[in-house]
């Protein structure tokens, strides 16, 4: 098979990118290992950038996100039992969108056969050839038999764990990673929110977030050890520890109820440099993870396709190479920002075991100061609502 | 001996907090260790606050401030090539002022005796008595003889290693400390600086800080591991080593002169809490330490001050108790905010033995999004001219 653009990974990024591509008419192909029901069935992020936002309005797909989605134009930073209020959108002017992974996915997933955007799943042993030169190609196995597909570019979006990565010589990469003494058990539940919009709390007994994905299904958190077992977490005991660490009055509006989903997921900062070699450009996890505070993820892999569309689009369209050289350059810069920003929210808001009273001083005047000052209340809220691309 | 107040320490903060008073028409003695020419020849902090010149101003003392401070309407954040300036008064409408604080103490200290203000220098062995009681004592020595003031109050101004913290039981006191792994090497010339604003700059080999005194006084600084000897340090070494952190730019203008001081002092954050024990006040260094980035030092000093001649004016003036009973939790919370920020200037402007690619891409990340934002440049230049008392 040949076509111009081969993407690894249909999750958001991957299809997100197939439609960019196919909406100026640029052929690809999507492969994905896993089948399309998984994929829908991994449970991620849900507050959503203008930027993501834009994106699903530029294809035309964002009917659903617009009926269902919640504008959100504040969030909340509580600790102990004061709670301080980011009004996003008097700050900025701009809101965020709570709007489960899931759906965006499902969306993109549901409108690729009407665009002509082909998408195979189920591919096993994927891997990408002669990603420096200028004809690559990537194989895989589906049903017992070899595939073959040659293309002008690779767009890796499959994730942290997948080949795409790997591919680049370790001579060329530069690796940064920050591990984070605890994981985030979270528990997805079909009752009410005990709160319109977010809050993230740091506690003495540590962290928590109240989150939400629709009016009537709930996502909350609390850290723990990375050596805690989720068999030890029953549902009553992650609504009690939520009750304590949100405080008196989310408390008295958690609604309980069994969990659909319950899991700890370890918290890392990682960036590979560059995100381009050669014919290969990646996106999203497969370059970079921020921990989930403050949900960039998913907005991140959002920023990194509309650069890559453009790139992609820049060179097929107006045989513009400069495009896709520049590339890296460009999805990097606003990485690195929002890394910053998930790094910083993150230190703020947790209780780290090597902490001594000074460090949890400086939590405690960070939050002061936050509650006391505009300008530290709009940069928090311009990070939030995301960066210009 | 008798009197309202009996201040220890002759340094900014005791003459500042005497002259306060005596304007109020209270009683005040202030006794000082040292001779007053030794503490007219320690050589500190140059960057005065508002809130501190308000309090010259508020005297009558400002004429020679006025006369010869710089005002400086912004500083400059530089990393390698690059120069970030914070544009402090076009963004919050304020400004800073050059005046060595070796100048305000020879404005306090010559105003002393014709504002009736009694500073008796060189006594031994200071102590203090009966501080949880209403009728404190401070007892010391001079020339041979011992003596003994009675107060109402007394005001600890005596810094970091003065006898007044000490004098509080370690059963109500909380400290909390961080230790820097350097100190600055401080070098000071009468040359004219090389940049009309103050450059911090984050160089790969290091810290430096290009100040001044005035416009033929300079005072620069580089950072060095704490087991360095300043005897290692010529003066040209020195300038080397400040041409290449510097930066290029900077580096051609640097004039080169003989040091007329030159020293390695250690970076520490310190805050000792409470600041009011019984009848004892804490003022300055004697209750905290910041480290000098971001020049807050002396305006710490100078805000506690404030508030406490408002309390003891209160007390004296007004009969109101409670003044003096609030004071701890006022002063606290200005000072931890100006803790934070001389903490998180550190942070990013210094090269962490321990910090790995990841914590020094932060650094990097974190300029950069400075450099690209009106909320983070002004949430800087609010808390550089000084947070509001």
């Amino acid at each position: 098979m040949r076509t111009q653009v081969a993407i690894i990974g249909a999750g958001p990024a991957g299809l997100l990118l197939g439609h960019l591509l196919r909406a100026e008419g640029i052929d690809c192909v999507v492969l994905e290992r896993q089948t399309g029901d998984y994929v829908l069935g991994r449970i991620r992020a849900g507050v959503l950038e203008q930027v993501t936002v834009g994106l699903m309005e530029r294809l035309g797909l964002d009917a659903r996100l617009k009926a269902e989605g919640l504008v959100e134009e504040g969030f909340n930073l509580a600790d102990g039992e004061r709670l301080i209020r980011i009004d996003v959108a008097g700050l900025t002017g701009k809101t965020v969108v709570v709007y489960g992974q899931t759906e965006i996915t499902r969306d993109l997933m549901d409108a690729a056969p009407s665009r002509g955007l082909e998408v195979i799943y189920g591919v096993d042993d994927v891997a990408l050839h002669d990603i420096e030169s200028e004809a690559p190609y990537v194989t895989y196995r589906k049903d017992g038999t070899e595939h073959r597909i040659d293309a002008r570019f690779i767009a890796g979006c499959d994730g942290f764990h997948g080949p795409s990565r790997k591919a680049i010589p370790a001579s060329v990469a530069r690796e940064y990673e920050r591990v984070y003494p605890f994981g985030w058990l979270g528990i997805l539940a079909d009752v009410p929110p005990c709160n319109h919009e977010l809050i993230y709390a740091n506690h003495e007994r540590g962290f928590a977030l109240a989150s939400m994905r629709s009016h009537t299904r709930s996502r909350y958190y609390v850290d723990v050890p990375l050596t805690e077992k989720i068999e030890d977490w029953s549902d009553e005991r992650i609504w009690d520890e939520l009750a304590i660490r949100l405080g008196p009055d989310a408390a008295a509006h958690i609604t309980r109820g069994p969990a659909i989903e319950k899991s700890i997921a370890p918290l890392r900062s990682y960036v590979f440099e560059p995100m381009r070699y050669g014919s290969l450009l990646l996106c999203g996890d497969a370059a970079h993870i921020v921990p989930p505070t403050g949900a960039k993820g998913l907005n991140l892999a959002a920023s990194d396709v509309h650069y890559a569309a453009e790139a992609l689009t820049g060179f097929f369209r107006r045989s513009d190479r400069d495009a896709v050289a520049g590339y890296s350059a460009k999805a990097l810069a606003r990485v690195w920002k929002a890394e910053r920003f998930s790094w910083s929210l993150t230190k703020l808001m947790h209780r780290f075991p090597d902490d001594g009273p000074f460090e949890r001083a400086m939590q405690v005047a960070e939050l002061d100061y936050i509650a006391s000052s505009k300008a530290a209340q709009t940069s928090i809220a311009e990070n939030y609502v995301g960066l210009p691309v």
